[in-house]
């Protein structure tokens, strides 16, 4: 078996703890080589040769298997491009599609903003009568009947790491008849995930974090194998035409997952992350798993000995837990600036959420103490009083 | 006045005539060091804090106002973001809400085919009866009438280079009461542009063309200054909201054309934009729209005298072409590919157009008369005969 803590392929700057990979995942050591040979030698010296010389053009497929594989997705029904927010719009205007007559479009309040925006845009768009409905995690499956088109959820909460039973979930929402999407942003890569056995006919995640794709790295498309000839694509671009390069006026779908592609794929990026997606080659996500409720075991268990001003916001059952920890502080803003200071990286969700990813590519038990160490100093120390530490900045 | 010829600050390969700047400009010399210090400095060295802390979060407005300056366009009113597909998708759906109750989006046949496929998928979606009317570019203005929503156009015709009348369509279509959206993707560094004197509502572009921005740059977008805070976004994405760190659970569009952003930012991506367009800095788009005429008439006089196999399929006259000029040849993908072969590189569009783009920064006319030279040599010696030259790749 592979030992799942790989930090040497990481860069992660001497002394930093890093649990902000649930945010922006550190860069692979084996990107800036790649990078440099994809400028030199593709850009540099094939130029337009480079879309076929180079397979740029295949790239967002390829890429699409080997994220694929993380989220239990057959090969063919992943497709990587643009970012989650446009995924998201692409998948619910395909779900609603998919159930005429149906208006309401159910998901929680634990959803990331962005996906509750996307569909507000998609339905003043459409201007027929649609509604979004939000309710609160626990009464998602209580509000699902035979108005909803499509059940939108984020598996694991992006500020508590709460996460959604998706057998049970997606079960249900198809019960009452509904479409069911899921987001893994906090997902891919982070705990395991067999999106083929949970049923769900679409979803759709982001890179740059567990997967460590770089900032603004290209998000990914599941559509189920049986539907992927069925869906239409609202954003219907040229390279998710059957034959693009036939230059036709009129659109074709492409040939399953295909047809969610768009635009011209961003070939820096999307080569960062398939570099990114090396060091995940051999790794097992069930000792994944075991190994990242270890360490939030772990860092519960010592905050709550050491730090008492911090209130647990997570689940406490690592059963219905993502890969992250979050306390509650009044003054969690700060605390977690001076935490910053210190060169332990969590960050800060409003209104009072300290937040903590635990990564076992990067991070260990040894990590674990330390970070909850330094904590313990900021809260001992009221650091946390400093006003350089009070000034807001914007935290992602 | 600076010197419009400046290869040096490109890579082009020794030998090679690059004539296809018009589908994917060459690497800006002072990309990869550029690209190294973002991956060791930024996303290596401060990892989630480069979101502030290197500037990544404000790169696509800065961008914007690099690209602004090419097309005429007032700061604040051009943003980067997502592919040219997206952003015409965008543009299309906010220029209809505009004009409530009228049902028709009219274009040309020389549109690039994304732009009407964008339209076809966003009409589809819409279901409201919304129709694409595409007629030839010389109909458009005729085609005008009380029905027309928004008139959509490429403003350069990426086939022949036949190139619109921008001012005298912007006109024409708000008399007839629509809303005006050019694309500029092959005019932005090509010709120059002056979106704001033009009147015109919307515009977007994409940037791996002329502005050499690498493979799968990111789109730009402009709106009219005194539209910006009046357009809904369909694609209302956190980045576009007013307070997007926030993470309030209902959309609010941010102020003017900021509210155009959708999601994540593409750092690579948009890093390598922004090191390309130094090198317009200091570029008068006069004296860069006389350099290219010259090349082309040149290029023109020269095939015609020498290359008698080739039918002018561009516009006679240089004041209604962009900076491209087409032949017809019956074989002209076999002829392109054997020319490739020859290191002078163009391309070629179904069913039998042969393309030369002129890009003033890095070609010469020395360049196009060995272009020439060894064009004569491809049709004298029946190159296109060759077999290994009549298999078909895709050419982008």
């Amino acid at each position: 078996m592979a030992e799942i803590f790989r930090k040497h392929l990481f860069n992660i700057p001497e002394g930093m703890i890093y649990l902000d990979g649930n945010s922006l995942g550190p860069m692979p050591r084996a990107v800036p080589a790649r990078i440099a040979d994809v400028l030199s030698d593709e850009w540099g010296a094939q130029l337009i040769k480079g879309w076929n010389g180079a397979g740029w053009m295949d790239q967002p497929s390829r890429v699409g298997r080997q994220v694929g594989r993380l989220i239990g997705a057959p090969e063919g029904t992943v497709v990587l491009g643009d970012t989650l927010s446009i995924k998201v719009y692409q998948a619910v205007a395909a779900a609603i599609k998919l159930r005429p007559g149906r208006k309401v479009i159910l998901s929680d309040t634990g959803n990331f903003p962005t996906d509750l925006y996307m569909v507000e845009g998609l339905i003043k768009t459409l201007d027929q009568g649609y509604t979004l409905r939000t309710v609160a995690p626990e009464d998602v499956v209580g509000a699902m009947d035979d108005s909803v088109a499509a059940v939108m959820l984020t598996h694991v909460d992006y500020r508590t790491g709460r996460m959604h039973d998706m057998n049970a979930v997606t079960k249900a929402a198809q019960a009452a008849g509904a479409v069911m999407i899921w987001d893994l942003a906090h997902s891919a890569g982070a705990v395991p995930v067999d999106l083929e056995q949970s049923g769900a006919e679409l979803a759709m995640g982001c890179t740059y974090k567990y997967l460590n794709g770089g900032p603004g790295a290209p998000a990914f498309i599941y559509v189920r194998a049986d539907l992927a000839d069925t869906v239409e694509p609202a954003l219907s671009g040229w390279l998710g035409h059957r034959a693009p390069f036939d230059f036709a006026l009129t659109y074709q779908p492409g040939a399953g997952i295909e047809r969610m592609r768009v635009g011209t794929p961003p070939v820096l990026q999307m080569t960062a992350l398939e570099v990114a997606m090396q060091a995940w080659e051999d790794v097992d996500m069930q000792m994944l798993r075991a190994a990242s409720i270890a360490l939030q075991e772990q860092f519960i268990a010592e905050v709550e000995a050491r730090v008492p001003q911090l209130t647990l916001a997570s689940p406490r059952d690592a059963a219905v837990r993502g890969s992250q920890v979050s306390f509650r502080f009044e003054h969690g803003y700060a605390a977690m600036q001076a935490l910053i200071h210190d060169d332990v990286i969590g960050d800060f969700r409003a209104p009072d959420i300290m937040r903590f990813g635990f990564t076992p590519l990067y991070v260990n038990a040894a990590d674990v103490t330390i970070a909850v160490d330094r904590l313990q100093r900021v809260m001992q120390d009221r650091l946390w009083d400093d006003p350089k530490f009070r000034t807001r900045n914007r935290v992602t």
